[in-house]
């Protein structure tokens, strides 16, 4: 990431105000977005164990093999460095160095379940063994969740690949064509506009029935006249990503196909708009969801409202019953209701929200109408 | 993956037989390559937690968020089922349901350090507090060591379509061109040869004094006439994956570049040849590295010599020092020496090997002499 180094060290003092208040002595992370969201290097999760450890008033150490020695370069403040070579026999003894080297004896260390594997903790278990391991991912994912003016671009960019893609796309897309050579001609639009090429995910292209699945995989089925189509898919740009999804009738009009899309239409836009600081997350779901309760369809809307993006495609906030925290101000979120119907068809739209100090935008904008395409 | 039913189920009964002699009562895993290769399903890592249980006598047991329960109708064996809906709250309880269901109180419980997030194993724990957790890595790695017949197929497709896309790429490299370009291009050609676009990795396309960084990220260095340049590259077919390198001279001819390939040149080709059952894979890093070593560049050879690859492409056996355990028919791994020398240029060409009954062949062809581009 083209970041200033002031920016890291920004944010580690965001973090470790937010550690003093949690009586955290350190916070130990291995390769994934919060490591990146602090150092700006990206590793990637590997057989070979990579940590870094921020303890406050000592500073940052990192464990890392030789191999990775040169990414250290691009690293926006000081570092002890801790490097292995090729024998992994080697780990649990510097580790243990590192550890004693950060003075973590009989310390509060925190850490993020949902990204740390066994094998680091268990290498940090070993190191430490009198210290107190705790869950800090609800720190690091609420400073995470605040995006920056610079954020906001970035998001804001990867948005706007994305939907550059899919209207090229959209140019080639013809009848007979498999849900699978769609997804690669997309996923190929999707770099040729810039976007870097680990996605967010992979497109998600389901034709006929398999829309009513939300979490479809391509695969050999070929576009028919009277198919929906739903295509969710993103961009990724300077690690930050957008997540869309529009719903399209193949080859013709279908009426129950309409009726349904304007129901989620409606639900979409309900929810696009409703955002605003303070409002509980679980009452946006609420908000959204009623469109379609009202309609009759609530029972077929199997999933939540939406979710947080950045540098994760799903991140903090989550737009679901029972999460209650209140939105502010820098929040991003997808809104995304959708209406599936067994061995029928699904309809899903979705849209990248931002909070602003008194309400909220989109930063997608292309054409949600059912539109028909092929 | 197109396979029979009844591979799953031979495989699922000879990780049986190895628990057995472990004397492990069950296995937990969650979303990755072991999971893959025993149920056929790919699940991605997400904030919701995915577990597959094998308990011999008992069968498989799921959890998993209802959203995801439609790709269950690909499951290719019978499995108990407990999925949950949108609330994390949810999560401990059905946990402790399916680790009772499943018999789990005072077992013995095998796992994967290196797959295993603390999210999944923290709820396990809770779920099945008497319950004793081991390391269960190397017995499913090794299991997946040996490739079936088809699965070598499956590796030798990976290699074509990743050779195939090279030479394609080649075609269109010109002076000037930055090294994000070209990874781009070789990107998309990877994608219209036939590979799933989930890559093993993203390419490496590294030039001049770049080349000498072993882990390289393409950046906006544009390629220059006397450039070393070296692309390390990987297709992915039905999940199974190619991994290669080569190395190249950008627009002329270059002495010191010439004579280092050579070296490297002929420690690939040693140890491509040298693989065989009973060798020990130490052995085989000794043979290759010895080449590199007698021509007074060994400090410069600064990683292991290869590793296996299949559903990962770093997976067991690893061909480096320490390693003593012997290859066996139907193993595949990368043969990959180079040469870095920093701030001037690196060299590295890296092979796909699989060994058979009597020694080893190469699954990749492509020329491996010195090729001025460009």
């Amino acid at each position: 990431m083209c970041q200033p180094p002031s920016l890291f060290q920004e944010r580690i003092e965001q973090l470790e105000t937010a550690m003093h208040t949690m009586e955290l002595d350190a916070i130990i992370l291995n390769p994934g977005p919060g490591f990146s969201y602090l150092s700006g290097l990206s590793f990637h999760l590997s057989e070979r164990p990579v940590l870094l450890l921020l303890v406050p008033g000592r500073g940052v150490a990192l464990i890392l093999p030789e191999l990775e020695l040169a990414q250290l370069e691009a690293l926006p403040f000081p570092a002890e460095v801790f490097s292995y070579g090729e024998r992994p026999e080697q780990w649990p003894q510097l580790f243990k160095e590192a550890f004693a080297r950060m003075g973590l004896d009989k310390k509060r260390i925190g850490l993020e379940p949902e990204q740390l594997r066994l094998l680091e903790y268990q290498l940090c278990r070993q190191a430490a063994t009198t210290a107190l391991f705790q869950d800090a991912a609800p720190l690091l994912s609420r400073l995470r969740s605040i995006k920056s003016e610079q954020e906001q671009q970035l998001i804001q960019r990867a948005v706007t690949i994305a939907e550059q893609a899919l209207e090229t796309t959209l140019e080639t897309l013809c009848l007979g064509m498999s849900e699978r050579e769609l997804a690669a001609e997309l996923f190929i639009q999707l770099l040729r506009e810039g976007s870097e090429p680990s996605l967010p995910f992979m497109p998600i292209v389901a034709s006929g029935p398999n829309s009513a699945n939300p979490h479809a995989v391509p695969g050999e089925r070929r576009l028919q006249p009277g198919d929906a189509l739903i295509i969710d898919w993103g961009a990724s740009h300077q690690g930050y990503v957008s997540d869309l999804t529009r719903t399209f009738a193949v080859g013709e009009e279908n009426e129950e196909l309409q009726r349904v899309h304007a129901i989620v239409q409606e639900a979409n836009g309900r929810g696009r708009e409703a955002g605003k600081p303070g409002l509980a997350c679980a009452q946006l779901d609420r908000l959204t969801r009623e469109v379609i309760e009202t309609a009759g369809y609530g029972p077929f809307f199997t999933h939540r409202t939406g979710h947080g993006l950045g540098l994760e495609c799903h991140e903090s906030p989550y737009i679901r019953q029972g999460y209650n925290h209140p939105l502010q101000p820098g929040m991003t979120y997808t809104v995304e209701p959708g209406i599936y119907l067994k061995n029928q068809f699904g309809v899903r739209i979705e849209d990248d929200i931002v909070v602003t100090a008194t309400g909220s935008v989109s930063l997608s904008s292309m054409n949600r109408n059912l539109t028909i395409v092929g």
